[in-house]
């Protein structure tokens, strides 16, 4: 394995309705095919205009939109809803975000992720003629442990699960379960030099096995299926 | 923010209990001051001997060892046990791994992988006076999403947790909660230069913000208070 390098893409600028990211992301960054770009949720919601008019002044007023997101509760503890979105993540708040978006503004997710980073990932092709993968990245908390992480909610060009099984060890033996997630580890990979503060909205990670490159799915791929899901 | 580089160790040799890891770390890596060298749990547990025997003619002859290291049983579907272990860690199998140990062998998580961390930082420190930050890695499943990732069970000299709440965000406003898990997004990342087969056992990330580095603990930051975990 040889060695990535995760490079902050800085001089993106504030992200309207209508914006072409992919534009924005060709004149900022200094891409190179085979680099995996990580862009966060939010400046995709704002650049699809997914943005909702909330009441700044009422701290619940985006909880109608987060019903509205929902499919169904799976838990709820004083005003911290964690619900399954029409999308299928399971999330805090439908993925709902009130930081970094103008008050009295909330921005919802992007309708379909996977159809946004291809979208990104084919401006990027016909604007440059480079061949990247994209990744749409979220910030989720997770059951049992504190802290939130990086995760990806939408891939294009890239392999959103690498299966890893019947490789043999490096022992020799078959091995049982190797799925690997290098979407989310991509993901939460970029988050470490994006900093929520910095207005750093996407970075490359560059040095990736190009096996990985290629047509993915974080719906199809990474969403587990109800019926095998033993903590819905 | 600065470019983070991941850079696979190569180069450590099969480990042995006794082994000190410390010192083959030093041997392998090129270390500098402020680098985090993420180690997995398989070669801590190996070093530590955590190792017992079990029927390798009987693919479930590690069940009794999974319910000695269980406190309490979260899922079980056919042969998947989804547990919480005597050190806190919700996952399968209470983390013992037959994959990468000797036929006839199964390895157990580190009795206390905070400490196994902290004992890797000191030794690095002492031999080569170097200080760097440590990260006792594992691949765990999660609830809602496919694919595996890895997770920090320990950190030495790195705070696993970097809590963001109240800076102010891009526009200026107080963020809400941003206590990003820092630990777990870094083994995330050094997974990805890893490779299941390839027999890197550990990697180096180099470029992480210094304010990280100080004393953290994954059993104090990261495991949730029962009391407030919404799903056991």
């Amino acid at each position: 394995m040889t060695t990535l390098t995760i490079i902050p893409i800085h001089g993106i600028p504030e992200v309207r309705p209508g914006d072409d990211l992919a534009q924005l992301i060709v004149d900022a960054g200094d891409l190179e095919d085979g680099d995996v770009v990580v862009v966060t949720q939010k400046v995709v919601s704002k650049a699809e205009n997914m943005l909702e008019e909330i009441d700044p002044s009422n701290p619940l007023s985006h909880k109608p939109l987060v019903e509205q997101e929902s499919v169904r509760i799976v838990r709820r503890r004083g005003e911290l809803i964690v619900s399954e979105t029409k999308h299928g993540f399971i999330c805090a708040n439908a993925g709902i975000d009130l930081s970094n978006v103008e008050r009295g503004q909330a921005a919802l997710l992007p309708e379909d992720s996977d159809r946004s980073a291809r979208r990104i990932r084919d401006g990027i092709r016909g604007k440059a003629g480079i061949e990247v993968g994209i990744i749409i990245s979220d910030t989720f908390g997770r059951p049992w442990r504190r802290g939130l992480t990086d995760v990806a909610i939408g891939v294009g060009g890239l392999r959103a699960i690498v299966d890893l099984r019947g490789t043999p060890d490096a022992l020799g033996r078959e091995m049982m379960v190797t799925e690997v997630c290098v979407a989310d580890e991509l993901a939460s990979a970029a988050e470490l030099v994006m900093g929520k503060a910095d207005n750093v909205a996407a970075a490359i990670v560059r040095g990736v096995d190009p096996e990985w490159l290629g047509d993915g799915s974080v719906h199809d791929e990474v969403i587990r299926d109800p019926a095998e899901d033993l903590f819905r």
